[in-house]
């Protein structure tokens, strides 16, 4: 039995679930059998009839009385998952057949074999050290039993930045893979690994081309080791020709022959391969300002519309950017009809707060699924927020963002505010005005940590590298590019068509709403369009106006978070974290409001309307 | 016997100096008779005649048509590499009895024993590797060679900050220390050592505060059993209560009582205790206009002037703030009558080219010590530019520096062209054009990089961290206290009486001059005023020309330097590093120029009065 209570398992995840997990679950009906019966006890267990053709998907009834989970073998753990979170946060349980949206529910993890997490903000690998798999059975469980309560069915392993000895996974580490993946197959979740694309050269051959028989034979016979280990095993991610990561065009190839190859090395296992559209030249020279790093993905990807393997799934960030505070949703997500897509979201809150400062990404996703609509894309995925810490995820209500991704990845027309409060009722059982109030600032969170940092889709104005903490021209003389190319009159890009014309990629629509400054969003204002500091907002403040109000407004409002959730009657160990989190949030957002001030004005030459303090 | 010609060894300092080594040097004077004998083959060797009494000292003659070296222990190594010297640049024997003007002239390595090297840019630790002295012995003699021929007598071995297991160095590693500084006592090289402030608490005592009798005894035993194993050890060097380093502070003891209680453990065994002046708050506030951190030495020390033992060395960097390319002195060197002090400059080219751009330092140390006047000073000290790379330095060119200190460290009236051209000619023996060339470039290179990196004495506009390539806010919003307050006006800080009052600092003359606009010096102009982008300079141009000027000037010159330094015979290897080097400075000032004039015109607005291209 793996001891909740154990530390070295990782603190409880969702209170209906805090019992210990016998280690001998050797399926997910029979997870789904022990769960039931844990929580509502002998006598009231519901029954499980697994339907096997079910799949993932579930339907609760009442026969005779008794509550009854149908589904397939892993559709009857999700079911018994529901029904357990309906009992539990009394709400009422779901009629008809549940069937998830997106079949590949994918969590993506960043971990280096040498234990550390590219971007991870709660801990080192939960999995990785030294160069080895190294793990507690029993934490590991705890995450498969996280994973399949959220809805998430595919955990790739390794960072896309495939780090030596990462390769060796598929290699001589397979037998210790196959055991891992044993500890997960109990709760419906498959592995899968980034691959690196270049990986022949390192065992041997003279190239990776992908029209080279010699390489598409090593990568089938890689394939048939890797499922002959692992049966179940759900494919691939790759990041090719990206921020110096080797990939197809070092051969004249495209990414579609790249991309193919792969895919059909591994499709007769049923393999997925997830090939990453994240390719831009990180080589910029600042001084250029005709290249506009947002529309790279569309210029490379949309031509090869068409031309994908059907086991291909091209995984496309939100925006056409790098997961910043705000973005408009990526053109190529509007853009590939002929192409399986994925939508990737990033968890690890890299630009959006690195788990000290709070940020629910529900409303986020919310706008992105709406503006995309979500029959364009076939996959969810998202870059992982876990850590060996003993919360899993840094800051306790950063585990939100995990369980709504789930979420989501099962039914894209997920509320955010409610599931953000199913959440917080089945994490902490608060009265219903605490409740609200933990509700009402995890929904403002996101809204606050943009005033205070970077409004109007600015962006970028981060710390270099560590991509934390106030500066406006950390990255504006780089090779990103990502400028903001602020001066004493103007900030922003002009990217309408008189400009860098990245409008041009959106649906008419959209292209029209963007470019006409009557009609495009306040908060993606200097994402479009060059302004001057004077500019007349529809509200009636000028933009410099707009851009202090909007910090010193955040920064008040972070206050006033802070005051009400330290009043919440929050277990203790979660309490200590969220206070001294919440603290340090404090203290950086009065940073960026006051920087990013400074930075304006010394610029602009304005005053505050209201008169208050702006630092020289 | 050590070939010269071995790679391991390192390659040729002075070509005068290209005999191999023998390994049974015992020491100075049969150093200096194996070096003359080397040169001057069996037939013309000088005599040579030790008189111990005269310590460093020599006295060169001709004794029957004889030339006799004659001199203390020491003096007669001095002396012999003086008159090999003389002889292979072809210039006149010097007369009369030549003493070092400092007897103290110490080489401070920011080594760590990891192998890696603080600031350093040529490479890994000479001697340290994976927590150990390790070291190929041959190398260590030839840096012996190199160190007495250019005059250093003391190695300080250690980074100042001391990071585990330096501290073993004076306790379990004494006998490998010992042995070390046995292959360096042939050439009169005395070793010293970092010492970490609070070691007495790592090593089982509960407090590590000056007036505990425990911690009293604690360094004498260190001192004893130091001294025991290497006589001739030279002393300490103590980095405390600087940047987040241990010190007396935090017993609320002043920095004199912390140096006095560790010069009385060393002084009865002759030792010297170093003390570093470079202390100031690296946690201010920038909203904070008031503190400055230029005045924070001298309100620390100068009411301690008196209150240090006699073996006590304040060691005082040139500048009052660290190592830039352009700073004013140190007030605190012109205000310590009754303490010994040491002048401190940085070989390392940390923010000076980092080894990749050229910078030859004679000129700016001639003017320091113009400025100081030698006798203010009782030491002279360097950062070391050394490391494992074959050719010592990283840039062939930089040798000149570490040659140079030596020679200044001897005489600080040494005429800085004059060195150069001596060091140019006993490397590379070029013909007289050549020589002239490049003596030329090196005396102008400090010039053009500080035209082309950050001129007009404001310093720091560098990337944080690595201190390298042009970042002009990099450190303008950070805890550093380094900032230039740049804003859509004016640029600059004033340190005048109206402003911080820094310049109540210097004696009245020099107050005087920099408080005034018309006699404060241009290349200093912005490190005392905060000016108006339009103020009329000396020279009728305006402030934001000047900028700009500069900055183009400072590239043309670049490329006029490497166009005539790469026609230059040079040994291959050394041209190779030299174009390699060239090339990449070129880049690098091209970025530095167009980055520093684009980040003032988007403040100031100005265009450009002779119409060269500046970036938006």
């Amino acid at each position: 039995m793996f001891d909740i209570q154990d530390h070295r398992f990782g603190k409880t995840w969702l209170k209906a679930l805090s019992a210990p997990l016998p280690e001998t679950l050797a399926s997910p009906s029979e997870t789904a059998r022990f769960e039931l019966g844990a929580y509502f006890g002998p006598s009231e267990t519901p029954s499980v009839q697994v339907i096997p053709e079910m799949g993932d998907s579930y339907r609760i009834e009442r026969k005779d009385g008794l509550l009854c989970v149908s589904g397939g073998e892993t559709g009857v753990l999700y079911g018994a998952y529901a029904l357990l979170f309906a009992s539990a946060a009394g709400s009422k349980l779901p009629e008809q057949t549940q069937t998830p949206y997106y079949p590949l529910r994918v969590l993506s993890c960043w971990d280096n074999m040498d234990g550390s997490v590219e971007r991870g903000y709660s801990g080192r690998s939960i999995w990785f050290e030294g160069g080895h798999l190294c793990y507690e059975p029993g934490r590991i469980c705890q995450l498969g039993r996280m994973l399949a309560s959220a809805g998430i069915n595919v955990l790739c392993l390794n960072n896309v930045n495939v780090h030596y000895p990462a390769q060796e996974l598929m290699l001589g580490m397979l037998p210790e893979l196959a055991a891992f993946a044993g500890l997960l197959r109990p709760f419906g979740v498959r592995l899968m690994l980034s691959a690196d694309f270049s990986m022949p050269l390192r065992y041997g051959l003279d190239t990776a081309d992908t029209l080279d028989e010699g390489v598409q034979r090593w990568w089938r016979d890689r394939a048939e080791s890797v499922w002959k280990a692992i049966p179940d095993f759900a494919g691939f991610m790759v990041k090719a020709d990206s921020e110096h990561r080797p990939g197809p065009n070092a051969y004249g190839r495209t990414h579609a022959e790249g991309a193919n190859m792969l895919a059909r090395a591994i499709a007769p296992f049923g393999g997925t391969l997830i090939w990453r559209a994240f390719v831009y030249d990180c080589m910029q020279d600042w001084r250029d300002t005709k290249t506009d790093r947002a529309k790279a993905a569309y210029e490379l990807y949309k031509p090869l519309d068409g031309c994908f393997d059907e086991n291909v799934v091209l995984q496309v960030k939100h925006g056409p950017f790098d997961f910043q505070v705000r973005e408009p949703v990526s053109p190529l997500l509007l853009s590939m009809p002929g192409t399986r897509l994925a939508l990737e979201v990033q968890l690890a809150q890299e630009y959006t707060g690195q788990q000290t400062d709070i940020y629910a990404m529900p409303p986020m996703w919310r706008e992105v699924f709406d503006t995309v609509g979500k029959d364009r894309v076939k996959a969810f995925t998202a870059v992982s927020n876990l850590g060996r810490d003993a919360n899993w995820t840094g800051h306790p209500f950063a585990a939100l963002n995990l369980f709504a991704f789930g979420r989501f990845a099962w039914d894209p027309d997920t509320d955010p505010e409610q599931v953000t409060r199913l959440w917080a009722r089945l994490t902490y059982s608060l009265e219903t005005a605490q409740e609200d109030t933990l509700v009402k600032w995890l929904m403002r969170s996101r809204r606050i940590y943009e005033k205070y940092t970077s409004n109007l889709g600015l962006g970028w104005m981060v710390t270099p590298n560590s991509h934390y903490g106030p500066n406006p021209w950390g990255y504006e003389f780089q090779a990103w590019g990502t400028y903001n190319r602020a001066d004493r009159e103007k900030v922003g890009i002009d990217r309408t068509f008189s400009g860098t014309d990245y409008v041009g990629q959106y649906p008419e629509k959209m292209k029209n709403e963007y470019a006409d400054l009557e009609t495009c969003p306040d908060d993606l204002l200097l994402f479009f369009h060059r302004l001057g500091y004077g500019y007349g907002m529809r509200d009636g403040r000028s933009l410099i106006q707009r851009i202090y109000d909007d910090h010193f407004d955040g920064y008040r409002e972070a206050e006033e978070m802070a005051e009400e959730l330290l009043t919440l009657p929050l277990p203790p160990e979660d309490m200590a974290e969220v206070r001294d989190r919440m603290l340090r949030q404090l203290a950086n957002a009065r940073e960026w409001r006051d920087v990013t001030n400074t930075f304006f004005r010394r610029l602009s030459g304005a005053e505050d309307a209201q008169g208050r303090k702006i630092f020289a």
